[in-house]
């Protein structure tokens, strides 16, 4: 490294930190007393603190205690959804669709939209989540609130064929105009709802635009295992099969959920391992009284990647991915009847390795490596719920709380220092989201975005 | 209320908070802006700021923007295993304890215990846990813990058959010594393990002088489903049964776990319904993979109390009871496969009321209302995670985290305030810890306080 550095060279040096290593298999370690150089938003080198000539950098992060840990992915949410966090507790699977989320959906408009974006990039940025996976309506306001706050996101616009061709072309151009947008942070992903709301021949519409289009396709399919009964009686097909039969599996998918994925879909999952991801968000499932569960052993053993999700905050609550992850392990562990299943290690490669690949991001982020974008998370591990430390990595899944985390970069960029959001003007938008909630959470209209009867 | 209150009366005035009311049945609500006057440690009234005179107190926390809750009660615990946390990942139940927690209880003396136990405190302080049932060796050590940091706690000292008669009078003495302690904020409970490794003998015996001297019984049972087998294989009844005819449901008991409480136990403990309490530690369950899980629904459904904990912390990896109340909404919500039972009310009421009468102490907390002791959380839900904030009780079961706790006050005495503990030097207890941690850990001694083989 030299320090005869070109002067339009942005630098950052995060000092003195420890730093956690994900390989992509086996044991994550702890390197103590690291310094990580950034250059021009990517990671350069990581070596010991003190042990080579000072580097210049325009920026320095003093990292002394702290545990510097890969960005956490959030696989799948809804972002905007966190107007209604708190707003459909205790019902049904179709009372929370039909009676509140989908009446409430209906009345968002665009500025809703980014207001909850913009709240919900605040929230995930706070937690130490550096990227997330949309999917949703209005998701060009979600692109602008993604460029604004310097998160990094995978947007897949939400279209169901109720909306009919008008709106399912728009989600093509919304695809083509922020493909690689905000200097590359934001990608898009197709984003039709579920098969059970998109007929079969959009499925194979948006296949084929994806494919053309060099993306992913991000879907709801086999929620649960109900749904997957349902489809096998109207049709004779299970869900993930009808993503085979229209080509979403062949572009390549991101799967949220898949409670309902059974034995016959592993096979056929297996032909597309390499491209295909399954996002797991415990809570909602847990909360939502679904069993079984995603059958995660299977799909890891079969090549697949899992990665960890929060779903919506309507149903999560939180966009907390240090709290799906500890489900991860926690209901994983009981699923499968094996303490010694889903380790600590294996939980944490879920969470950022995992990650970046259901976002197609597997070359740039999930690692603290030279060569990775560096999307660092800073935590303190000193909390009293922390100590003693024996085991950082333990700690990191089972204590740790969103609240530990001190100062979050992404893409070279800070946007939490010490505690402080550098790019988001919290109370202005908590002012205005208390006064758009009322009209928000009114469902008295009787309208719906959509019936859920899958 | 008069002014004219006498000059020995220490008066607290939390002023301008919302308020949590937890009704013994129904929905829980919250009032708006209200003053919480306490005197000599008792919540006198609660009534809306600036409703009446003012009132002269010795001490004020303005509450304005902070929702007061009842203390949450952390139903079962072994507090000073804070010591081991992180320490036992990713193993079996058998090796959990075999190969790692009774090897390195074995190292421990009684300053390790005391230091644990004051560490434990302070983190459930913190997190708002104002008090707690423990279970563990030196008992005196976790009683001085409790009366020099304030807390409210009711111990029972750990006993093994293995340990001998003079172990069995040793317990007793301590219940004699310390029951009513601390200015009544420590109360005993008799603590035989369990019906594993305490003969029904000494069972008997300790059921004998629970009942002489007013106290209730402290123990695992029925902890999964195995050890109901393997007890009704080797002796032909279930350790629920064990309980009754040594005589422990008769002394009043609270039993730890009961994931193997089966429907033959139902009627038998439904005739101790009035004095039996069952503490619920989902995220241990699901940690050691265990199935089925307690089967909440039948014991309330049979009158029983059930109660939240988090066990220790050398499973639990927190004594966070945030974390714990959140997993028995969402992990009873799954088991009995339906999204509308275990509500918010209902899961807030479980761990506070439950909690009370699982330590006996319903007549003195699991409410603020005017009569009771005045154990008051004030909680901040302004934080990003929870706003809008549509919900309060929502907020508190599925969002709010420890970290969320602000003041904390105990007996009317204010332990926690705007987050600085006043009773407790946490860095002079954690650089004690630091310098301890290698040597409790070590095994290579091969010695263990107990073999398990239930």
């Amino acid at each position: 490294m030299s320090d005869r550095t070109p002067p339009s060279t942005r630098r950052l040096l995060v000092s003195g930190c420890d730093v956690l290593r994900v390989p992509p298999e086996g044991e994550c370690d702890v390197l103590r007393a690291q310094d990580i150089v950034v250059t021009d938003g990517v990671i350069e080198e990581i070596r010991p603190t003190g042990a080579a000539a000072a580097v210049h950098a325009a920026e320095v992060i003093h990292g002394r205690g702290l545990l510097a840990v890969p960005g956490l992915v959030n696989a799948h949410t809804h972002s905007p959804m966190v107007l209604m966090r708190g707003a459909a507790e205790d019902v049904t699977v179709e009372g929370w669709f039909n009676d509140r989320v989908w009446p409430m959906e209906s009345n968002l408009t665009a500025a809703d939209v980014r207001l909850g974006a913009r709240l919900a990039c605040a929230e995930m940025i706070r937690s130490g989540v550096t990227a997330f996976a949309d999917h949703y309506f209005f998701p060009e306001q979600i692109a602008e609130a993604v460029a604004e706050t310097g998160l990094r996101a995978d947007i897949a616009p939400t279209y169901f064929s109720s909306r009919g061709q008008e709106a399912l072309e728009e989600t093509v151009r919304f695809a083509e105009t922020w493909h690689g947008g905000a200097g590359g942070r934001v990608t898009v992903s197709l984003g039709p709802h579920a098969p059970y709301t998109v007929d079969d021949g959009d499925l194979r519409i948006l296949a084929d635009h994806a494919r053309r289009l060099g993306l992913r396709v991000h879907i709801h399919a086999a929620e649960h295992l109900e749904q997957t009964q349902s489809s096998l009686e109207r049709r004779g097909i299970t869900p993930i099969r009808v993503l085979h039969e229209t080509g979403v599996l062949d572009a390549g998918a991101l799967i949220a959920h898949g409670c309902g994925i059974v034995e016959q879909d592993l096979p056929l999952l297996a032909e597309y391992a390499g491209t295909t991801a399954v996002a797991y968000c415990p809570k909602v499932y847990l909360k939502h009284a679904l069993s079984p569960l995603t059958p995660v052993r299977e799909l890891l053993g079969a090549g697949l990647t899992v990665a960890v999700g929060t779903d919506g905050a309507a149903g999560h609550n939180t966009l907390d991915v240090w709290e799906a992850l500890r489900l991860v392990a926690l209901t994983q562990k009981q699923a499968v009847c094996d303490a010694t299943w889903m380790t600590v290690s294996d939980t944490l490669r879920l969470a950022v390795r995992g990650g970046a690949r259901a976002l197609g991001l597997q070359q740039d982020i999930g690692a603290l490596e030279p060569g990775m974008r560096a999307d660092i998370v800073l935590t303190d591990l000193s909390g009293l719920h922390c100590r003693p430390l024996h085991d950082p990595r333990a700690a990191l899944v089972y204590s740790a709380r969103a609240s530990d985390v001190r100062t979050v970069v992404v893409d070279g960029r800070v946007l939490m220092r010490d505690g402080r959001l550098l790019t988001v003007d919290v109370p202005a938008l908590l002012d205005e989201a208390d006064a758009r909630v009322a009209r928000i959470l009114d469902t008295s209209h009787g309208r719906a975005v959509q019936h859920y009867d899958p």
